[in-house]
């Protein structure tokens, strides 16, 4: 174990610097911040660079249990709660982050897929969402997702625990343009479907056992009209009732599930 | 429009007691902030008994479009940039809130509705879970949903912002005891389901057509234990993977759409 005290040591700067998406993607690191997470990275044997634990960590439930997990790991560095609640990015620390190593998959790779089911994130921008989509993709066996420029990073802090693991569990690819990657799926006969108010069909009366593209939006305005323009079909779920719409995370799982449904999951 | 200065002024005093829950319940009264939710209010006529403005709110967008819709409005009180953060419980505040009234449901109105799907909630405890699970009822015409001890507050201003107007639309019942309430409703033919990793059916062969309802669960424990012993069948969600479990109100939110399309909404 490492004592650290001072918020000017270099390792403490570095952390620091990783709540920036430019130094998250130069370093390819990113934080995994709670108990839970770190429990489960750990037990999984994620790539972690190192461990950071505040001395009140094993006040916290289940941190004596965790500080017992870890306590062979090569790199464990203590900080006083004070200092540690500088490096937090939870309102409620807990005591406890991980720096771990992310690499990057390689679009490519989505071609190898048997009839694929894919999503495409088009300015996904809530944290919380992003990560709960990654989530759900990951307990219904998506087979990728494409994340396009504007949506949030997938390693920023609250992504990051919103996923819980599964950040490492469902192949992530990023592809700057949207409708570059879809016009190339779409003449390799994937169908590409877009939610939309103003869909002509219902998810449950649509055919998801084919290869498929689902292109998820953006929280207040949907998907950008010029992808929306490439789906072969726009969807829409059934609702009652005056409620405008669903929370985009919800909306994206119950697609999944339907599909996952048809398929016979 | 009144315009208030001071922190000491009682009604920002007042309006402060509503983060209590107690003070919520005696008052009847809760805190609905942010544009969007505001707008909302006021375009479906809830019972707001007055908006609170920040001078900042013009310049925030969409501010001013509500400046003009609410400038009618009967009680506008317009507060400093500075008081109006102290009021506020959002990171970013867009500078604007209602005090709005609210009315309890009597549980006795749960009986006149004809093959209901009633939701149960026990020991739900996150406010976005929460409000997310209310604003997913609305959206499929969930019959009536009932908040047992034990649960977040559904007034809390979290929940209240999650669920965006829905709070209002769908039934929504308090009953301090779970299991008494499901007694009485099974007396009535009313089938009782709980989700469970341990479930015997998944909810694609689960038959939802006859009178049903829900028990959701604790986030991080399920449902207790003494409920889920009431329950006709324990049922879960078909997952692949190495994904434990889905985020609470997303599972929840897969049944309720997975009754909606047997229903045929």
């Amino acid at each position: 174990m490492i004592y650290i005290t001072s918020s000017s040591n270099p390792t403490i700067k570095e952390i620091k610097t990783l709540y920036r998406k430019k130094e998250r993607w130069t370093k390819k690191s990113f934080l995994a911040e709670g108990i839970k997470i770190v429990e489960e990275y750990v037990d999984k044997k994620y790539p972690i660079s190192y461990i950071v634990v505040s001395e009140n960590l094993h006040n916290i439930r289940g941190g004596e249990a965790l500080l017992d997990k870890i306590q062979n790991h090569k790199y464990i560095i203590q900080v006083p709660d004070k200092l540690y609640k500088e490096i937090s990015d939870m309102e409620s620390p807990q005591g406890v982050l991980a720096v771990v190593k992310f690499e990057l998959d390689y679009i490519q790779n989505l071609h190898n897929k048997e009839n694929p089911f894919i999503l495409l994130l088009d300015k996904v921008q809530d944290p919380g969402n992003m990560g709960t989509i990654i989530r759900t993709a990951d307990a219904f066996g998506v087979d990728g997702i494409i994340v396009t420029d504007g949506c949030v990073d997938i390693y920023n802090p609250k992504v990051v625990r919103a996923t819980m693991g599964s950040i490492f569990r469902v192949p992530i690819y990023h592809y700057s343009i949207g409708a570059e990657i879809i016009e190339e799926l779409k003449s390799k006969n994937i169908k590409i479907y877009s939610t939309s108010l103003k869909g002509n069909r219902f998810i449950q009366n649509t055919d998801f056992n084919k290869p498929s593209l689902l292109i998820i939006g953006n929280e207040s305005k949907g998907v950008s009209k010029h992808l929306e323009a490439l789906a072969d079909d726009l969807i829409k779920i059934p609702m009652v009732g005056e409620a405008e719409s669903l929370n985009a995370a919800v909306a994206s799982s119950i697609i999944m599930y339907e599909v996952a449904r048809q398929r016979n999951h």
